[in-house]
């Protein structure tokens, strides 16, 4: 697990793994996660413990934006909620794949919009109790319908246009209700306006 | 399944239930979480298909607001990252309890903290596509030091209070990077800002 950038940042936290892993079990491992549970020492306490830990590839999320600024959202199902979820695009960043491009992917495949280069406006942990995937959300301007979307088997995807102003009514009412869409959304809408956060020139690249 | 309210909506999805469930399996189930393999039917093109789902509880965050405009910060280990994060504070909401009575109660666990009766700010999901977990945010006002705090066993966390001006800051330069802390502070800043974001009054009670 030494390749594990998570775990490489283990020395600066108040626990680190504890011995040579042999607490550790592989409970399930598929194609899209490995559920673990691992074994820490607390260097506080010299207590050990073990946690579940969900290892599962990083995520990336698209501010599509068009000239007249609108953004680009997709309505698909979710399974975790049991119904149907308005997010704007995004998938898994593949192994080794730069977080911007993976965006400008997705994007396409699930659209068949492209635009400007991608730019990286934020990075954080998805939920970093228990999975270990962080997510990123990159803008991308002038983004117009170009190609043939190339979804992936069993999404079922509606794409539709917002206009950007009238996605903190989305979001607040309810419409939107993707914890890591709507940080993200509410991090881009931020911002646009001044005084409240800068923007994705000044995102930590990370 | 048929009390579960995230699949008492499947029927406004795009995909639904298969059969009578005899295509799903648990495949880990613990103290936390459940995991299962849960098949779904696609309304459109009638096709099945097994999707991954966690079963958790839901969440809930507190932003606790000093009279001298401080919100109340928790660093503490995260096993998915392997490492502190600094959030707010928070934990699972007890079953068939009100989230605004579980964030006061995380609240007065995690810090000694008591304030104003808490307020309901947002409700989404966690992560929709893998995880049944909703996370609500709660604001808590006039909070102040009045109990012993009472963390669980393995809980080691480090109390501490920002500057509510400050916030924006930590989350652009990633000293705050969970998600889900994140998309609570983003919104509750968003309603400090006037014509962002409507208050807590308006917020859904969903």
């Amino acid at each position: 697990m030494s390749g594990d950038p998570s775990k490489a940042e283990a020395k600066t936290g108040s626990w680190v793994r504890a011995g040579d892993g042999t607490g550790d079990r592989t409970i399930e491992e598929n194609w899209l996660f490995r559920l673990r549970k691992e074994r820490f020492r607390s260097r506080q306490s010299g207590k050990e413990h073990d946690f579940y830990v969900i290892h599962l590839a990083d995520a990336v999320h698209v501010v599509a934006i068009t000239p007249e600024d609108e953004v680009l959202v997709v309505r698909q199902f979710r399974a975790g909620s049991g119904r149907d979820s308005l997010e704007i695009p995004g998938g898994l960043v593949d192994p080794g794949e730069d977080p911007r491009e993976a965006g400008a992917r997705e994007l396409a495949e699930e659209t068949g919009y492209t635009g400007d280069p991608p730019e990286l406006l934020s990075t954080v942990w998805s939920n970093p109790s228990l999975v270990t995937s962080r997510i990123h959300t990159v803008v991308i301007r002038n983004a117009r319908r170009t190609v043939d979307p190339d979804p992936d088997e069993n999404e079922e995807l509606v794409v539709d246009r917002v206009p950007a102003a009238e996605l903190p009514a989305m979001i607040v009412g309810g419409k939107i209700d993707h914890a890591l869409v709507v940080a993200g959304l509410l991090w881009w809408l931020g911002t646009r306006t001044p005084g409240i956060l800068p923007g994705p020139s000044g995102a930590r690249t990370s």
